[in-house]
């Protein structure tokens, strides 16, 4: 670990040391990093005598983290908190405003700690233990707890885990490094099952989801020789089933895995002549340039974007946009629809 | 590490040491582990100075494992071998039975080295290293390796991360211990690139599968308050496409990953009035006493069998079997289709 990162550490250390009254956040639409570092954040608070209170902006999306220890004690930012909050602890959020409502809450920048591996983070805190080169903010809380040295078992090591399989992807994306690997082995020396924690998140599907799956894949095609996978959903999934985000995620990659695809996307309909659209790039092309043209963003490998028009419109729009990145020269070729 | 097993891997050692003019070969229709173990191996003598031939049963399948170096090295054993074997490592193979025609090929037992993690090894050879606590038979070599004071990377952490991450399923199944994962975090330390091997092993799929899988979910139907899914393929995938086997690995797992399923079967046809079952359990129903019914096997939460007939009397047979271990008293409902 490199000696600012040590530096870092040890002002966090300090931090919680000498505070009380914490509130605890994690960035909007929380996912498996964010949330479980949230609440391994409170264990740490708890076995160090501290009041603490952990904070929302939404409420937890469904119930594929309900395993997770201390779930349940998640709050809302419109439920008052039972004191005025001396310090915060902001975890996996890139800037303040990724918190919604919970900004509002916090004391002054000085009273807040910012614990995140995100490189885009603008460290906005009065302390900010940021280490971009680590898989997870997890892996951040991990060495955290090594540095007060409390131990990492039972339900902190759950929680740690969780979000270092979630956030490598259950160990598939490049930022899987060989400490991301160790630290793992180490929980799972803590007590974790890591079959039981892989299967909570990723191998979780409702009975819809997967019709809707055998659905969008039947419309699969592929264009430019075959670099170019696309499908999509004409079909809005009902509001208030309760896993709306959820329920299409993993989609786009069905399509990025078939043989000789370099980007694929996946077009679902969110509304009357409205579509959203997730792109995705095996590393050649930036996903991110061909969203940037419809409004949208991401990273060069995942990118997202909201095309307005009925499917044919959308589906010719992004096609082209896609071309134009793959294979320009083809451009104007006829679809070869397999 | 056990004694015994610290006592077989010396003697292991010894007779690597001792021997030469090695025929190395593994199990029939060879799986990721057997393959990655395979080449290490050959590796592992080659460092050693001796003469060895790496030899299968059967071409292996498909391109999937064309990045794994020594892949074009391995023999048929309808190639004359350029000696007679003198010493011989069967490698992540239970039985003699399972090498197909390389059996014929081995000297006697007293000069085979027989390395494996099966439960069910027969321990067939002169020397056994059979650890059965440990994730995969790369597992074994890389102790091995450690013994005998061999470094482990580059080519050689390639083949035994593949294996260790074929075999736990990309560290999703029960056997990801917290060692599996403390080697694999050393392999990358090594030189592996995690999410290249991921993205080999797993994430590849040709045009025809998906469509294929398509066309299988679209089929899939629940039973038992949602504790059976089923799904089938009424389809024979022709002979040389050079995939056959691994055109529908992992179907099965999209019926078992539905919220509530127990107990998930794939049915596809493989001729005329013929079909292979696959099953797959959560852990509560035994899927080998199922398989065992019509005359296959398996294990508890994996297990396969050929069922004749055509599709509806198949469907039928199988539905009532499975039925009959989730939820007995149900059997004679009607199938409550959702």
């Amino acid at each position: 670990m490199r000696t600012w990162a040590r530096g870092a550490l040890q002002k966090a250390v300090e931090f919680l040391r000498e505070g009380d009254r914490f509130l605890v956040t994690a960035h909007r639409n929380v996912d498996g990093d964010g949330l479980a570092s949230l609440l391994a954040c409170g264990m740490l608070l708890e076995r160090m005598g501290k009041s603490y209170e952990m904070v929302l902006h939404d409420p937890i999306p469904d119930e594929r983290y309900s395993f997770l220890p201390g779930f349940t004690r998640v709050r809302s930012p419109r439920t008052p908190l039972p004191w005025s909050p001396g310090r915060a602890v902001v975890l996996d959020t890139p800037t303040l405003e990724r918190l919604g409502d919970v900004a509002s809450l916090l004391p002054g920048r000085g009273s807040v700690l910012n614990i995140d591996h995100h490189e885009d983070n603008n460290l906005f805190g009065g302390i900010n233990l940021v280490l971009t080169e680590v898989s997870s903010t997890c892996e951040v809380l991990y060495s955290l707890f090594g540095h007060l040295g409390v131990p990492v078992e039972g339900d902190v090591a759950l929680c740690l885990y969780t979000g270092i399989l979630f956030d490598t992807g259950g160990f598939r994306f490049s930022n899987t490094t060989s400490r991301a690997l160790h630290i793992a082995g180490d929980l799972v020396e803590g007590g974790v099952r890591p079959d039981q924690v892989a299967d909570a998140i990723f191998h979780r599907r409702s009975p819809q989801a997967i019709r809707r799956l055998a659905k969008a894949l039947s419309t699969i095609e592929f264009h430019c020789e075959g670099k170019i996978g696309l499908m999509w959903l004409d079909e809005v999934v009902p509001e208030g089933d309760g896993r709306t985000s959820e329920d299409t995620e993993g989609f786009v990659d069905m399509a990025l895995f078939v043989d000789g695809v370099e980007v694929a996307a996946f077009l679902r309909k969110r509304g009357e002549k409205s579509f959203r659209v997730s792109l995705r790039s095996r590393g050649e092309v930036s996903v991110n340039h061909i969203a940037g043209r419809f409004g949208g963003g991401g990273h060069s490998r995942a990118a997202g974007c909201y095309v307005h028009g009925d499917l044919e419109e959308v589906r010719v729009r992004v096609l082209e946009a896609i071309k134009g990145a793959v294979c320009p020269d083809r451009r104007k070729d006829v679809p070869d629809r397999d």
